[in-house]
């Protein structure tokens, strides 16, 4: 059986990981488009036998697989101006969007459609290792869906059929996790460096942590600190310390609010 | 030059594993207390050469150093009942106790006061990695100071010199680094749990998030998502969809409102 081949719409940071990924397991990617045209070239260049489309016009494309990896804002919109071939199989690479919002823009009729998430976050810069990235697949019918799967497979350990009602419930549950947390950190390092001492000395703490919370039944089952002990002499005395932070402080009391609830609640 | 020996006073989890970290340096426990009689038989029995002592009376010990690894709570009642030997060192590894509560709690005009507070989260079920907790010293002299400073750089690579005030400033910035983030990792989970999604899922990104936010110059510089974009649909949908989930929602309005805050200040 001859590979499937593919075109990536996009060359950002899921675009330059994918693509790389998708060529490993065989998946040869024949074509690249960008609205900037030097990303296409500069990414067309790693691959093995990649060409850069000028425009959408793929009706005469090898490729019978599309990626769509381009912002969620622009999407629908860049869908909708691409000409297919027949019998290809388009995918966005987005957690927010629906498989619906990318079925309504594509002109298309003999056009299958299907989600393709890689739930990671991406840098150029930064090595990903694909086999550990879980992907969430979503596909107008089962057909679509055993060919996504199968792909999915062959460059990850992790795939997982995700509708994109549960797709939009990941995105707020990756929120806390991932973007608030991030965050924490930021007022964590700013509350150190405001005295001149170093955030290094909490990065073996913060990891134990992450590892403890990650490897618990449930997170709540490793919290510690002094809402869940309800210290209320360090708590107090730590909502005074942030007087002169009224954002940290007001963060601060919530988030010490809602551990205590979770200890009375249990 | 004959090793210090040291006695544990407490038989939690610090003593369990600080106990180990100081015997494989060259300083032996020779003698344990615990309020639970049966967890010093039990630590002790871990360590080459101790015995149990039954009551606070150290008067008679082998012991120059004394380990306080008591709760928070009872630190100073415990600390007055000690009878010392004279030139012992009686330190306390609290992050939250300043080193002067402890000094006036100790009846012995001979007895040498310091702070040895390893910044790490302890489980005795857990092996913890000793050389790379940071220890966070304070002492009431130089000569002691420096004491303290070579045993800690015996257990560990990472060796500060922190006076109370500081150690209280670093509590702080813990508490949002590893207490808040544990918490938001538990709100994440309940999330997808509500929908029967696994956690599992958002693990690789987890990982990925703290990696890049532990490497980056400052965590704000690495912050993603939707409010890092001032992505006003997807805040607006995600807010909508915490409807019945108050206290998430109000977490999720708090920490957005604070991103944007410091993407506009930017």
């Amino acid at each position: 059986m001859k590979p499937i081949k593919a075109a990536i719409i996009g060359a950002g940071n899921v675009a330059w990981h994918l693509s790389q990924a998708l060529e490993n397991a065989g998946y040869p990617i024949c074509e690249v488009y960008s609205r900037t045209a030097a990303h296409a070239v500069e990414l067309a260049e790693r691959m093995y036998g990649a060409t850069v489309n000028p425009d959408l016009d793929f009706s005469e494309s090898e490729a019978r697989l599309f990626f769509l990896t381009i912002k969620d804002d622009a999407l629908e919109q860049v869908a909708s101006q691409i000409s297919f071939p027949p019998d290809s199989i388009v995918v966005h690479t987005s957690g927010s969007k629906s498989l619906e919002e990318l079925r309504q823009s594509v002109f298309f009729d003999t056009v299958n459609t299907g989600v393709f998430y890689p739930l990671q976050t991406f840098s150029k810069s930064k090595k990903v290792d694909f086999s550990t990235v879980p992907i969430c697949i979503e596909a107008c019918n089962e057909e679509v869906e055993h060919i996504l799967v199968e792909i999915g497979q062959s460059i990850s350990q992790i795939v997982y059929v995700v509708n994109s009602d549960e797709r939009r419930v990941l995105h707020v549950a990756a929120v806390f996790a991932c973007n608030f947390t991030n965050h924490l950190f930021a007022l964590s390092k700013d509350i150190l460096e405001k005295e001149n001492l170093e955030f290094e000395l909490l990065k073996p703490l913060i990891w134990e942590t992450v590892e403890k919370a990650l490897q618990a039944d449930h997170p709540a089952n490793v919290q510690t600190g002094p809402a869940k002990r309800n210290d209320q002499k360090i708590i107090d005395q730590q909502i005074n310390y942030l007087e002169n932070n009224p954002e940290a402080q007001t963060i601060y009391q919530l988030l010490t609010e809602s551990i205590l609830a979770r200890k009375l609640a249990e």
